[in-house]
């Protein structure tokens, strides 16, 4: 948890693999993709549930195997490695970007918006997903008021979120998970934005833990409900998001808060630390290729260029 | 918050009318009482979202104001008040039996069940609302598993439920608030249980903020939910929960953990402590005087011999 957030998991693992490299720089080239190789796995092995983990992890051990034999030890393969991490956070970054446009169009003038987890430049290699599309319309003049979800129970959402739209002057104020639906009845919410960290081929999310309450929240009160993604969160290899690895945390996360206990001694305690949210409870996804208003087979297959 | 859950809020508050009774034993009669009504202002403003408090104020004042005139000060008053502070916890401790006793039909056998805020022994004068119909369920031979909430931002449910379950030696595990709506997709839910601060007279409940949006995820999973609160919790007086009062507490409850700080200085919070559920989804509601189902206008009415 040093690193968190989907499209950052991915940019680190990525400079992993040029650190990998790295180690094996006086050693032949056989010998270091070998290493690499290892590297791959370990990397790959660190959180299951966010797909820009391998995404990324494949991508620069295809470039590493792909590199020239060079007589230098693995110098073609530093090289190749450096200059494909710096293309995938340029690429993140961009994304990003895209993103922040797209989804800025999506939001009404003077929006009251409800977030969930860190979905920002701490998450990210730029301004973030979900809270890149909420930085972009404030910029904008679209943002009257930000509702963060503390996001329990790791808190990113009081720990992080809040401090970036803090920084930025983004009004923003701070509820308990738990408040979200009393607001979208009490007061004129205009939409839900979160981010995923896998989305199946039908559009079904798997995002932080609480998201799926917040989209079945949303539904009732139809409020849009909008998961801004780039497109290496979507994993075409699983059909839905029944087939979604979640990782299961350690419950001491939930019984206690830093070192302090909240709970009683011996307690017991899930801690599943994703849930999936079914395509049919997202109003739109946010791409950097564009709105898939709604995401299913169909409008996924289309993005990718399969149909 | 030396005291909280709604019925043991009212007992206390009766005994609390006693107790000023006794301060004032060696006044007249008359001062006496103007006193005691005082008191019962100040007790009543204490908290104004559960109708319990007032409810047990008032039947105290009515006691005390019935109360024959004595020639040694106020003596009458206090053996009144006395006699109807022992009353009003006696209804409670039987009104705690019979729900549990209503209650524990509902559920079918090896139940799983979430429960939420605490609604136990340590919330009413005996073995509970909520809590007292997974007891007595237990005892049956019924509950397999109770899935204890947290309950933001208090935690009433990891500190004071799990406890009381785990006392009892029923299987119980902790969640936080935000992962009930997962659990109800991926395992079988039997029910979801919660209390109730005080019930409009067409059936909308004000509870625990967060009940409201265990309600929906139990609708959307279509999961039984019910609502176990004795009748001193119904206010005839107010047609719908729209016009329950909603206590607004300290936001520092939501941004600080004790003492803990767990958002940036100078964070903006919310702190709604309750929200409203509407009737329609509510499956059942369980008083001591029977089972409400649906708790709607014509059964609160019928209820009350009111119709």
């Amino acid at each position: 948890m040093v690193v968190r957030g989907a499209p950052l998991i991915g940019c680190t693992a990525a400079y992993g693999m040029l650190l990998a490299a790295w180690e094996t720089k006086t050693k032949s080239h056989t010998s270091s993709l070998k290493f690499i190789k290892q590297a791959a796995n370990k990397l790959k092995s660190a959180r299951p549930t966010a797909l820009a983990l391998s995404y990324a992890v494949n991508r620069m051990l295809t470039r590493a195997e792909t590199a020239p034999p060079s007589e230098k030890g693995s110098d073609s393969i530093l090289q190749a490695l450096k200059s494909e991490a710096d293309i995938l956070f340029q690429e993140d970054l961009q994304a990003n970007r895209k993103m922040a446009d797209w989804g800025a169009t999506l939001l009404p003038n003077a929006a009251t918006v409800i977030t969930y987890c860190n979905t920002g430049a701490l998450a990210t290699s730029g301004i973030g997903t979900a809270l890149g599309v909420i930085r972009k319309a404030f910029h904008l003049g679209k943002i009257k008021k930000v509702y963060a979800c503390e996001t329990r129970p790791y808190l990113q959402g009081s720990r992080l979120t809040l401090w970036e739209l803090m920084v930025e002057n983004i009004p923003s104020i701070l509820i308990t998970d738990n408040m979200a639906a009393h607001l979208m009845k009490t007061e004129k919410i205009d939409a839900v934005l979160t981010g995923a960290d896998r989305i199946a081929a039908n559009g079904d999310t798997a995002n932080k833990i609480g998201t799926y309450a917040l989209a079945i929240q949303a539904r009732h009160h139809e409020i849009p409900f909008y998961v801004v993604a780039p497109t290496p969160t979507i994993d075409l290899h699983i059909s839905s998001g029944e087939e979604i690895p979640i990782e299961e945390r350690s419950p001491a996360e939930v019984t206690q808060i830093g070192s302090q206990h909240i709970a009683p001694q011996r307690a017991q305690a899930r801690h599943p630390a994703f849930d999936v949210t079914p395509h049919k409870l997202i109003t739109a996804l946010i791409t950097e290729k564009g709105i898939l208003q709604p995401p299913d087979s169909t409008s996924i297959a289309k993005l990718n260029g399969l149909k």
